[in-house]
């Protein structure tokens, strides 16, 4: 049971973290090699590419390798579906909070 | 270092779990006792405590206690953060798509 996640439960989890933020917000401008995307970061490459793996399994991103070079570019779906979730939750948050205020307009005057 | 979680990791580590979800979808609809809350699921008072207090301490719930009941409150204001987030990649990830699509329009006919 506890390792059916969901994608929903892998994309959160991989957003949980700022490093992994930090290379989804990079790869958004393009696709990058994994020793250019690891630069602006002190952690040690192992550290590194295992962000990449949590990023990856959750299919946020994808790679190849050519040669010596293995590329990553971003799959923006999964960011799609996580926006999509918490656009769902806003709905019926407001939804409720007009209801309220339906509400609270009918009551007639003068009662509490 | 570790320790310093930002609002942003704190509260998609919350919401990377089904059980914490379903709290929050079910919170957005109206305050609930810590009781009606956990009885949907099948997991233990103590674990389903667990994820009441990832969710307090993210700040997407809050909660207070009135005699024995303890009653768990939405607070929305860190989910319209994490959707602010996304959104805010979805823009960058758009806008690159529209320059490429400028780009390939700009292109001569015939032209590879």
């Amino acid at each position: 049971m506890v390792n059916q996640q969901t994608p929903l439960d892998t994309v959160f989890h991989a957003l949980a973290d700022p490093t992994r933020r930090a290379v989804i917000g990079r790869l958004l401008h393009g696709a990058a090699p994994v020793k250019a995307l690891a630069g602006p970061f002190t952690m040690g490459l192992p550290a590194f590419l295992k962000h990449l793996a949590v990023l990856e399994g959750a299919g946020l991103i994808r790679s190849e390798k050519r040669g010596r070079v293995r590329t990553c570019h971003i799959d923006a779906d999964r960011l799609a579906g996580a926006e999509s979730w918490l656009a769902d939750q806003r709905a019926i948050w407001q939804g409720r909070a007009d209801r309220l205020a339906d509400l609270v307009e009918s009551q007639p005057p003068g009662k509490e």
